[in-house]
Order: structure tokens, then C-alpha cells, then sequence
């Protein structure tokens, strides 16, 4: 029996659209078990992750059994549960054909059966991860991460869906909308790089998917005003929503705990869990 | 008098459009000396930049005989001559009235001034800054460069001016080239932080001006194939050109040896530099 610990991950984070990603220390785990006997594939996404990487290696197999042991990253909230699925598949895989994946490629795997390297990568390597696709071969850099951050995870019981998200936004751009986010990616990545953490507000700003996927999310408004005032460093939505995520340096507790009771006043039942970047990614354990 | 010493910056820098400055080690030298009687101003910007700051402090003065004692930054070359000239001004007015303004005065008074914080920022501070102006206060973030960093300025006889280079850019740009743009840019900066020279070609590319602006620099494919070729790093536009710019980690004679006989072949008359960043900025000396 394999077992695979896969990181959640929250893409986006305010400019980074697309192309920003870290894992967080919130964790699935998955125990695959290869049976002498036919199980259907059917739509679980870990089986036919692992079915494909097994085919394309030749490998020949009767059925798995696959037990989702520890289930902690929600589905359909923007914290990266579908890369986690792909991530325990390619990385299972694998183990059982001996390790003959390298890095490179069970990053290029896993990108091309998500469509997009940006909850992927974190969620193999840990970290957070500018990451690109060019000419099917990903190209990654892991930014070198303050010490200290904190990241107050705000998780609502309403489901984003990641088509819903990407059809509210405009196919076009205003040139200064471009710039902003440009200019605000760039200072996000250099601040966090510098421990420059007084930069991060303005440079967590967003015009590109955010103010068009508000409406997708009750209260956000005042979700970030409410982050604000307790004093986090910057607020975005996680990947696509639902969850929304607030950047904190200190005082953690006191934030988790004044947030929470403000949290209960709105519609959503949010659940908010405060953690920490995971720095190692996906494992088989 | 007053002496005071500016680098020439390059902006843009691939996929930094309005948001990337670098200061170089090529340098005007400015001789200020106040005079007992009346000169004109007419239209000489380190004049009027003079004349502006002094008046804001009500300084009262005759006129000033202004020298440019040394002139190596090329005029409409994309090299930052005219951010120089107003840095050099309200430099000099600084030292004038006894150093009253801080150093984020300076900034947000010469960025005024410009319009554009990306070239007088690190014409005034050194190195290479993100710079972002928001309700007329400039932010700015210095990046952490690689130690062995060079660069190859191709300057050629004719000019770009900054006007023409905005007139071709279009209102609007497509949702795909403005990620790709973002993804570039924040590879760039931790790239660069990291020391990755190797990420550099890719994260240097840019879909949002450069696309439009090759028409406005005669033979610019021709010069950006033959660098690659030569093993450059990668290459981009500075500001909005003319001059174009290789980044070069090692063999940096040879490479400016073969990169100036290639360009005799070429119209255009054009010169190569081989700089470095300057890392201090402008100085009363």
C-alpha cells in the first residue's frame, strides 16, 4: 500500500494571476492499495490520474483501491483540491513503477492534466511558486518567503466553480489596468522576497480577475475591510473562491479570534483556519 | 557651485512596462552655479526643475549658469535623459536650500515632475526598482541583483520619441497577453533574486509593448537573434527605445567585440556599451 500526503494551495494571490501558487500547511492523504480485480475508473480524478501515468508507463494492473484517510482541503473553494488529486495520482504512480519520474517530469505530467501549473507546482515542491507554461514544459521559481507569515484562511460552506469564475471575466483589458497589475505582481514578489511586509497591501492589489469575481462571493467586501482593520498585511481571494485568504505577521491569534466572531455574523458559515506556508509539497509517506 | 553627478536609467526591461527601472554606470555631470543676474530659462528642464523646486521653497535667486560638464546619456534613446535632467535639478535645488527634503521628497517631487516614477527612481536611489505611483506618493522596492550582472547597450544614431512609442501601443490588450505579462515579470524578479540567470530568457519576453514598438527600431529581430546567438541572456528595449539591450553573465568582451562588427553591417550607426547597473544614484559631488 502507498500513501501520499498532498499539500492544499491557493493560486492567484491578488496580481499573480494565473501565475502565483503556494501550498499551505493543510493536508490530504491518500492510501492506494493495487487488488487482483477490476474497479471502475469511473470519475474519480486520483484513479484516472494514476491509470494514465501507469498506461503511458506500461505498466499492467488489475484495480486499486484508493481511500481518501485524511480529507482536509475542501472541494470547489479555490484551495487547489483538484491539483491534490492530480498531484497523489502522478506521484503514487510513480512509486509503483520504481521512481522513474523525475521532477521535471511529474511537474510536466500533472500540469498537462490540470490544464495550468499554478496549484500544481506549490502543491509537489511546497512554497510559493511563480510558475509558466511554454511549449508543454513548465518553468518554475520559488520565491524565498518571510519567516514569519501567517495566512488566515477563510473557508464559506458556498461552492465557487472554477468555470463560473472564469466566465465572468472580460476577454480584454484596459492598458492601465495591464500596468497595474504588472507593476503590483513584480513589487508582491520583490517585498516578499526583501521581508518588505508593509509593501504587500499595496502590492496585493488587483484589477485583472478579483473585482469582476466579487459578486461570486457574499460579504467579501466586508470580510476585507473587517481583515483590514485588525490589522493583516493584504487580503485576496484563493484561487478561484470561494475561500478568501488574509497575509498576517503577528497577533495571529487575536486576528483568528476577532474574525471569527465577525465571520459568524455573516451568511456563509465560515470556518477559518490559520496556517502556515508548506514548504516541502507532495510526499509519499 | 554645485556639482552633481546622474546616472542614465534604462525602464521597461521586457515584461516591466511602466513598472521596471534600472540605473547604469553612464553618467551626466551637471555644473550649477547661482549668478547675480538674470537668466532666461527658455526651455532647459534642469533649469525649470531648478526653478520650480527653489520657488516651492521660496528661495530667492538672480539665475543660474547650468553646464553640462559631462554628457554621455544619449537624448530620445530610451536611456532616461530627461528624467536625469529633472533629478539633476531637484538634486541640486536640495543641496541649495540645505538638504531640506528626505530622500522620499526627492522621489515624489521629481516624479511629479516626469509624470513617471520608472526611470527618476533609480536614477535617484541606484540599482533596479519597481516603482508604483499611487495618489501621488511613489512606493518603490529595490531588487536584490545577481553580483555578475552586465549589460550590452546598443544605441543607435536615430531617435524614438517617447510620444511616437505611446502612439502605437493599443487601448486594450487581450486577457492572455496580459497574464503572460504578469507571469513574466514576477519570474523576472525572483529570477533575479535567486541568481536563476538561466529563467532570465524566458521571463524577459513581453507581449504588452515591445510587439508593437519594433517597428519604430530598424533591424531590431535581426539584433535580438544575433545576441541570443551570442549568448546573452536575453534582450529587450530600453524605455521606448531606441536603444536596445542585452543582459550578459560571462564573456562579456567577446560578446561586445562580435555584437560591434555585426552591427557595422547594419543601418543605423550603431553604438555598444557594455555597462553595469550603477548602484548608488544621483550625488551632489
Amino acid at each position: 500500500m502507498i500513501k501520499v500526503k498532498v499539500p492544499a494551495t491557493t493560486a492567484n494571490m491578488g496580481p499573480g494571476f494565473d501565475s502565483l501558487g503556494m501550498a499551505l500547511n493543510l493536508y490530504n492523504e491518500i492510501e492506494i492499495e493495487e487488488v487482483d480485480y477490476d474497479i471502475p475508473i469511473g470519475d474519480n480524478l486520483i484513479y484516472k490520474t494514476l491509470a494514465k501515468v501507469l498506461n503511458m508507463y506500461s505498466y499492467k494492473y488489475r484495480g486499486f483501491r484508493i481511500k481518501v484517510s485524511k480529507c482536509n482541503i475542501p472541494i470547489c473553494r479555490g484551495l487547489g483540491s483538484s491539483a491534490s488529486c492530480i498531484v497523489a495520482g502522478v506521484v503514487a504512480a510513480n512509486k509503483i513503477i520504481g521512481n522513474k519520474l523525475s521532477l521535471d517530469e511529474i511537474i510536466n505530467m500533472s500540469t498537462q492534466i490540470e490544464g495550468h501549473p499554478d496549484n500544481v507546482v506549490p502543491a509537489i515542491i511546497g512554497g510559493m511558486v511563480i510558475s509558466i507554461e511554454n511549449e508543454n514544459k513548465v518553468t518554475y521559481s520559488k520565491i524565498n518567503l518571510p519567516k514569519n507569515l501567517k495566512f488566515a484562511v477563510m473557508i464559506p460552506e458556498f461552492e465557487v466553480r472554477t468555470q463560473d469564475a472564469r466566465n465572468v471575466l472580460p476577454n480584454r483589458y484596459l492598458n492601465k489596468d495591464c500596468i497595474f497589475n504588472i507593476s503590483r505582481v513584480a513589487m508582491l514578489v520583490n517585498a516578499l522576497n526583501n521581508g518588505e511586509l508593509d509593501k504587500i497591501r499595496l502590492s496585493v492589489q488587483d484589477k485583472i480577475h478579483q473585482p469582476y469575481r466579487k459578486n461570486l462571493i457574499k460579504n467579501i467586501d466586508y470580510i476585507f475591510d473587517k481583515s483590514h482593520k485588525l490589522g493583516s498585511k493584504g487580503e485576496f481571494i484563493s484561487g478561484s473562491g470561494s475561500t478568501v485568504i488574509s497575509i498576517i505577521d503577528n497577533n495571529e491569534e487575536l486576528f483568528v479570534t476577532k474574525m471569527k466572531e465577525y465571520l459568524k455574523e455573516l451568511d456563509g458559515n465560515w470556518n477559518i483556519k490559520l496556517l502556515k506556508p508548506d514548504l516541502e509539497g507532495a510526499k509519499a509517506i
